[in-house]
């Protein structure tokens, strides 16, 4: 699987040249290896960063790997190795690994479940390790993960402890580890973390003072999982077992790593149920509590999920990170059930909520993602400068989204394609130039896409297997899209989408084509009529795309142009513009200047309006410019 | 001076028959009475309710003593007798009264400042004591207040204490005690206080714990007038000297209470730069921080003004106490300029801002004014549900809402007329039916006036001189009217407003009538584009009345009718509704009901829309029928 497009190359590229030596350069910065180096004994100091700062290194290593797996590059696989040692060194004799309380808690294993991360951490851990195996075939990370993983189903379990983490990530590595290894026992565990949580964190904090972490930690996570003096649990998904869980709740990164997990569960073992209750609470979200951008969580306060129809565009957290958790979910929904609706939402967030998240030489991000920024720039800027600016930042103190983001786009090839279970049929979920090899009915099959995506509509599939062979192609026809047609082997195709799918079955032979070309029209469009934040204003998408407007651009507040709802809105590509961008342009309605300057009230019918032109670009180029205004809904007239 | 108004007479019948009545129950019921008995030695018990519970006594002697103004109760100005004799007992030898300090704090005087209140119980002290003595000529009251001014005097001034009060109330209090004494050094100390603030206070923060006030509240006043670990002073306006304020700031009742004071004093002094200032100040209110309704206060996080342009109306404070004291400043500010503008916002801020505060039968308060109220109820019922109710309530802890509603509607006579200090002129700025007795050029003059408002633009002003007598009637064209005749004596008279007003100047003689007929047109109103919170929205107005939807009257959720900008808007008067209204009626569209149920995005133009009738009633009306949604910006298509 190879991903080879014109628009994500950029990023893969990236990812590999500037991303990952930058974010290196940053495990040493920030003495994330030198934890590890402490904790082997083999430096001293005092432990630094964020007490889950190894997952920083886990991170890397998987983001590196799924270069690997497709690049030829011995300098990063010697890197990665080098700090595979240093990892594999810090591990105690009987698998335990956590750097933190290996410097600052030794003998407080396991007491801090509700924040201190050490399953957490063990979740990146055997993540990465997963993805080296797979991409050089080595064992020495492989074995760690293990090693951590047998010591962990040894602690807890129906017989042992009762704890589940406070922060999801374990659940559906140990998935993973699963997959790899066979081993029934780590799906078992994952299972029994998935199932165990409901109120199941509280007893910590009857006695913190005995447990790892200090006061200042303890009242910040009681802060979180309280609500006045009763445990609540939501900002950890712990209020209620799952199956019990009816609305998306709480800090959204781990709220998505839980469903992917119960996901991967129901992938596992066919748990109709489960997936019944995944469906549903995927509905509340999509359908309640999700921006345009796909971003997820509405509010800073916890990183967290709120009500339903909360939707504020000023204060939007719509973190980068929940942004990545949100296509592991909707991935394993899709893999579920072939609901079109799940690749759907994978699109949208991947060109709008997730890639806004990173600048465009991928070397600066941001944490959290309005989706309206104002004259006086973000509205949360008093409360932290770095995470709530108009322009990216090169790191983080809690460093979660740089390796996130890194990971996502070096493993953006498995969301592309997906084979049907039950029978002969390849699903074309994402239009990503790639090529991908196959087996069908014993027969090895290349496939190969060339996508014009996001500017244009045009994608070409060709096949080419090992002899003919029958199978069908099913196509995803976005949403977005106003008109499709297609040819196969050079004839003119009838096309009736079927739950959101072109099917083409045929018997393929070598070099067929498949052509589609899906019509992309800049479209208007609008929310449910809860969300107030939206309520009269459009947002502006075309194909894929959802745009915003900048400052840079205009020399009135955004605020001022209203998109008179016949206005024409014309396409144009700017190859010189942001990296090579397709903007909307057209005439908005915006207040006569000089009227406004006194009066806060005034009769509508006084207001005269001119003409001004606007110019949208895509929201996940905004802030490579000049920092300052930004908006994705608009004033309409 | 006496109203006998159609629409007022209601409130002001109701004032007299059962506010008065009710408040006073409250004054037994809430132990504010009984603290002036512990005081003065004559009952045993703790001291009961908010610290400066005194108020509560005083501003209830207030409006009972502008009652006693205009009409004859003899059990009334007994009961009055009885309170005061209560209050003068509690006075101690040297003139100082507090019963809060005497109880908890004896020993402690004027040693909180910032929060005690000493000073603003003073303030209403004297107030009620002048009411007192111009209802009814007696000294009783006033001498308890003069003694205790005497003391205040003593202990404060240039070569005293350097002091300002925490909450600002005493400065125009005493320019009210230098007016009816004719004693320069209350005016000295009114100016004395007005000029002295500018982190004044900050000095009491460094020994707390040898001060009056508990930890509590030395803490929560902290938090008001500190910025993280800086002397602010914001909320009390005590962040620079008056003539350095270029904004208003801090808690909105504080801050009218002040400027009010202030221009009482320019009233004295003839001091212009203070009168600038004051302008400035008060455009920064009015263009920036009003509410549609005249309210102001933007947050009830210190029931403080924000920023420029911050008017959300879910979350509106819009305290009716800061309505009061805005009319107190306008009144004030019109006295020192003659301008038109104050007594627009005076209107505009009864009939709405202010007359919202009170149910129908004037028995029942809110102390907070939203503009707009959801499905869900008022946005802020979890922090404080008696404060955010969509529901009046009888009686608050914090009681101060109330018995100042009673003090403006008992005189609300004071606002309807002014003379001209220059030449023999007449302004009519309210129009409210009333009957006036003044002297012109040694001429006593009857000024009866008749109105037709808020509901019909109808007034007849029907002057009767004892002698035949030159004067200018100048008649307020308000800036709601859309268009105005006059006629005088019989005669239609051409009207050509200056600045303003009409102005007819002649020989008047018994029995003369000007009638001026004000054209008064339902409305849209539009906000500056700067207020996030109405953009794309209109208010509906007809007259002085802002109109509201209210879910009672609609049977889907009010954020979906959206007025098109080209319907019509009918009025018609309902005199069976909620006393008599005149309500609003038109043509909105809504999204088609079924639509809705899933998407949270759609295309625009899928959007299909319906036709479905509106409702309007007035503003202060709402919320004296079942308890559901309100909203004052109504969505345009």
């Amino acid at each position: 699987m190879t991903v080879d497009d014109e628009f994500w190359n950029q990023y893969v590229e990236r990812v590999r040249e500037r991303m990952l030596e930058y974010q290196y350069e940053q495990l040493e910065d920030s003495g994330c290896l030198d934890n590890f180096r402490i904790a082997a004994g083999d430096a001293d100091g005092d432990f630094e960063g964020f007490w889950f700062a190894d997952t920083d290194a886990y991170k890397w290593i998987e983001a590196a790997s799924y270069v690997l797996t497709t690049a030829d590059d011995p300098a990063l696989e010697r890197r990665v190795d080098e700090v595979i040692s240093l990892i594999e060194a810090a591990q105690t004799e009987d698998g335990y690994l956590n750097t933190w309380i290996a410097i600052e808690y030794p003998g407080k294993r396991w007491t801090n479940l509700s924040i201190g991360h050490e399953l957490y951490c063990a979740g990146h851990l055997i993540e990465a390790a997963v993805a080296h195996h797979r991409a050089t075939g080595e064992d020495s990370l492989l074995d760690v993960a293990r090693a951590f993983a047998d010591l962990i189903d040894e602690v807890f379990g129906p017989d042992g402890r009762q704890g589940v983490p406070g922060h999801e990530e374990i659940e559906l590595a140990l998935v993973r580890l699963y997959r790899v290894t066979g081993e029934d026992r780590y799906l078992d565990l994952a299972s029994f973390f998935v199932e165990g949580r409901g109120e199941t964190l509280e007893y910590e904090f009857e006695d913190t003072e005995d447990r790892a972490g200090d006061e200042e930690m303890w009242d910040a996570i009681r802060g979180a999982l309280f609500d006045d003096d009763e445990y609540d649990g939501t900002y950890a998904q712990d209020h209620a077992p799952i199956r019990e869980q009816e609305t998306v709740e709480g800090h959204s990164v781990r709220a998505m790593y839980y469903f992917a997990a119960a996901a991967d569960i129901v992938l596992e073992t066919g748990d109709r149920e489960l997936y019944d209750q995944l469906q549903a609470l995927w509905r509340n979200m999509t359908e309640r509590r999700t921006y345009v951008t796909g971003g997820i969580g509405s509010t800073h306060h916890g990183e967290r999920f709120t009500d339903d129809y909360d939707l504020p565009n000023r204060t939007s957290y719509a973190e980068t990170c929940a942004a990545v958790g949100s296509v592991f979910w909707n991935h394993r929904m899709f893999q579920l059930s072939g609901d079109v609706q799940y690749p759907e939402l994978v699109e949208r967030t991947l060109y709008n909520g997730f890639l806004a998240g990173l600048s465009l030489d991928a070397t600066e991000f941001f944490y959290a993602n309005p989706l309206e920024v104002g004259p006086d720039g973000h509205a949360l800027a008093d409360e932290n400068p770095d995470r709530f600016s108009n322009q990216r930042q090169g790191w983080f103190d809690c460093a979660c989204c740089p390796p996130n983001a890194a990971r996502l786009i070096a493993s953006l090839g498995r969301y592309i394609y997906a084979r049907a279970t039950d029978e002969p049929a390849v699903y074309v979920n994402q239009f990503v130039g790639s090529e991908a090899a196959l087996t069908i009915d014993d027969t090895d099959v290349r496939l190969r896409q060339e996508s014009a995506l996001p500017w244009a509509g045009d994608v070409t599939l060709t096949v080419d297997p090992a002899e003919p062979t029958d199978f069908a192609l099913r196509v995803r026809v976005p949403e977005w899209c106003s008109d499709v047609t297609a040819t196969v082997a050079g004839e003119s195709r009838s096309v009736e989408p079927d739950d959101g799918y072109i099917e083409v079955a045929r018997e393929w032979e070598d070099g067929d084509e498949l052509t589609v070309t899906f019509g992309m029209a800049p479209e208007r469009l609008v929310a449910h009529p809860a969300v107030d934040a939206t309520r009269g204003n459009v947002a502006l998408r075309r194909g894929p795309i959802v745009y915003c407007l900048e400052g840079v651009d205009h020399d009135r507040p955004l605020a001022q142009y209203a998109v008179p709802a016949d206005a024409a809105i014309e396409a144009s590509h700017r190859s010189d513009l942001l990296d090579g961008v397709t903007i909307l342009e057209g005439e908005a309605r915006v207040p006569d200047r000089g009227e406004w300057s006194d009066a806060l009230y005034r009769r509508a019918a006084e207001t005269e309006r001119l003409t001004a032109s606007f110019t949208a670009i895509p929201y996940y180029a905004w802030a490579n410019r000049d920092p300052g205004e930004m908006r994705v809904w608009l004033e309409t007239e």
